[in-house]
């Protein structure tokens, strides 16, 4: 049994140097509406949902970008009903939001 | 098949309010020496192993902490040897470490 039964992390990296990366598709206010939601909810906590910061996840071009947890799903995502999307149908009844998943072809 | 064939995840979360934090236990060495040690060894990419930056994981009690996907399998070390010891036999082989596995009681 794993100790948080979905494990989100968001990209929240800031490159300086002119390449693509997160932050620059305001990564760090899904990140925040997430966390939000998965409270407002009652998922979060041991046994149930985390929601992590993380740094680079080498899947830039795609970016914004997300993972869960031991699925290993990628999520890449435009706006806060994306996010709304993958909080309420994946982090809380375990179904992958398909059109959002990243293309396995996409690196960083 | 997941995009990384292990993910692990550092937490390097520091806390100035006097808290435990990993920060305090040099965690960022503990990564440094992973993420390098990863790459010596040619699993670094995808396909292999990605090592990773985390803000905190909510195990601070057992700080300092990593996770291993998708096998959600949760460490806590001490030193370079204990790291070297996660690389070689959890991160190369899928082998878990039991003795450096963290306790299931441990959160915050």
């Amino acid at each position: 049994m794993s100790y948080f039964q979905r494990h989100i992390f968001f990209c929240l990296n800031q490159r300086d140097n002119g390449e693509a990366s997160c932050a620059q598709h305001d990564a760090q206010s899904a990140f925040d509406h997430c966390k939000s939601r998965v409270k407002q909810l009652g998922l979060a906590g041991p046994g149930g949902v985390r929601v992590n910061k993380a740094g680079c996840l080498d899947r830039c071009a795609g970016g914004p970008v997300a993972v869960v947890y031991p699925e290993a799903v990628w999520y890449s995502f435009v706006d806060k009903s994306d996010v709304d999307e993958i909080v309420e149908r994946h982090l809380a009844q375990g179904e992958v939001v398909e059109r959002l998943v990243l293309d396995p072809s996409i690196g960083r």
